[in-house]
């Protein structure tokens, strides 16, 4: 609880990295900032005085000469450095890197704790996962990854309070994708649709893409996996040890005949000519749904008892929370012995990056209360 | 980190604090319970050895000679006991008593770490608040106390979020007891309601108190001081200085023609006996709801920007979120800058011992893992 000299390096200053430097210039009694790493650069702070780098003014400080400019590091390279500082040291890890995802149990096994809103640690190999947690505890590391699921809401905080005191979660149900949210709110409205204002599949993702609330590449929304990646962690948190993302049913609304298109720009391109063909196999799906009264969404699910993680479309009644909701928001709802029939829900915004980065920023406070 | 020796002391073992024992009990690596104090009687380890008291057998350690059996302790008797333990001390307050409330101040001076839903010490006066987390502070005591609003949901946690990462909050409503839920879910509901079917109010709260859904004597939910007491706490963690809960307005369901009737049993029956006579403006408020499209709902709101608290009825659009709600469920929209329109929601079950006490044990988790 007395204040120990703690150090942060920070990977990754896009989106949500520079959200978060941005907000750590604000954050009373903030950690020694003396690494950043980008994709080209590496600027950390030089030994024995391990000097803050301004979160505010990262940029100047790159131009700097108080600060070392160096080639862009290995994960080993940082997690040397890091383990130098005469305290505790944490990466912040702002990237969708696998790399860097990969070499955790690196910077766990020299007590370095970990922040990160990267899915990829967590959602590939159960033994990458094990691996990072077993290193960690043996090591007095803490990692914490609230934002890789629902960004900045409090999702896996809520899970782990719920295992923690021992109550038995029997299903976790929600809308986990705020693209995939927001393609279905606007195709699958549960207001009834007049036939003029009817919106055919192709042309509602063509305009999402548009706004970009898509990936560059809308397949990588459509495939399912990053739905896949966020119910593999959820479900580990549950107990269940799945193996991997790929060890469940994933329902892509990526076309069959479509799956063999190339990857990058070209494909892409190719891709959203051809979406249109496939617009009546979409419709009837959505007539089915409409006519039993109900609205398409693209869900995960886990069930824990069965063991059972899938992710895919599915109807549901227009009175219901699912079909109620608006924009891109997440919605995720917690059937628990405990709370009984009705679920505990946490919905609201679950991409962007001034969310995810308070994910990350509510996670580092936490660390740093454990580790003063 | 490394594990340092904890004790706590447990006070009340009624409807949350027998569940809390019970969950104690099963908790891994559980902290040493020392005291246990009921209305009567105190249990307390003798010093020097401290033996934990089992806390699945809490009762039957009462009549062991192994521990010391004392007659009802003060406040001050308690926290001199607790100070006395060889490492950390935790009070754990399961009682709603405001006796021992007024008194945390003593323990927080003595380094006396606090997890409580006992909402009476967070929603009196702002003295009383400033004084638990000054002499908290200056004594590396925390003090957590989730459950003091909708129990074992995520809200205080969620708003402390926001705030400590520095979103600006600028709104927060919802429906804060799960009694006021369930009676407008009956009263108001958003499927059209036949001519036959249509409740009156004084049923609708003489069904609740049957099925033991409102307190023995109702005027104590429909005076609308637990939801005020509520809004006291968000309102303060949100950084308005709410001097008291009698502060803002709130709008008693309680017409004043029966305000005069005398507390108790008798007042209780003459209040159920005479509600009826009331039922006519109940229903006109209904119907104009109704008329327009929207149903009726008892909720707290805060203005943060403007500094408005307010407590009472109004009515929501059919398809809101807040006309959805089920049973005595919930619900808490928090309005920021950074979810921008729509707002981040958290729905669940609010109330019953199980989950509160469940919102007390994931409080002194968290407290463990700071001070270990």
């Amino acid at each position: 609880m007395s204040a120990k000299a703690i150090y942060i390096g920070v990977v990754g200053v896009g989106g949500v990295g520079s959200h978060f430097l941005s907000q750590l210039s604000k954050l009373p009694n903030a950690p020694s900032l003396v690494l950043i790493a980008r994709s080209s650069q590496t600027l950390t702070s030089p030994a024995p005085s391990y000097q803050a780098i301004p979160p505010a003014d990262w940029q100047s400080a790159f131009s700097s000469g108080s600060f070392t400019k160096s080639e862009a590091w290995s994960p080993e390279q940082i997690a040397t450095y890091l383990s130098g500082v005469p305290g505790r040291a944490i990466l912040v890890d702002n990237t969708s890197d696998p790399t860097i995802a990969n070499s955790y149990p690196i910077f766990t096994s020299k007590g370095i704790s970990i922040v990160t809103p990267n899915k990829k640690a967590f959602s590939s190999s159960l033994q990458l996962w094990k691996d990072i947690f077993s290193t960690a505890a043996a090591n007095n590391a803490l990692v914490y990854h609230e934002s890789t699921v629902g960004a900045g809401l409090p999702v896996l905080s809520t899970l782990r309070d719920l295992v923690n005191t021992g109550d038995k979660v029997t299903r976790i149900e929600g809308v986990f994708s705020g693209t995939l949210s927001f393609l279905f709110n606007q195709f699958s409205s549960p207001s009834p649709s007049t036939a003029g204002e009817k919106k055919k599949w192709s042309e509602v993702v063509s305009k999402a893409k548009e706004l970009g609330y898509t990936e560059p590449d809308p397949r990588d929304d459509l495939n399912g996996m990053d739905v896949a990646r966020k119910l593999t962690i959820l479900a580990r948190i549950a107990g269940l040890e799945v193996e991997s993302p790929d060890s469940f049913p994933i329902e892509s609304l990526i076309p069959g005949e479509l799956a063999k298109l190339e990857a990058g720009p070209k494909g892409t391109e190719e891709f959203m000519r051809l979406l249109p063909d496939f617009d009546g196999k979409m419709d009837d799906l959505q007539q089915k749904a409409e006519a039993s009264g109900k609205v398409l969404r693209y869900v995960g699910s886990i069930d824990v008892p069965e063991k059972v993680v899938k992710v895919g479309l599915q109807s549901f009644d227009k009175d219901s929370a699912m079909a109620g909701l608006k924009g891109s928001d997440n919605i995720i709802s917690f059937y628990t012995e405990r709370y009984g029939k009705l679920p505990l829900i946490v919905q609201g915004g679950g991409a962007g990056g001034a969310v995810t980065a308070m994910g990350v920023m509510s996670d580092l406070i936490k660390v740093l209360e454990r580790l003063r």
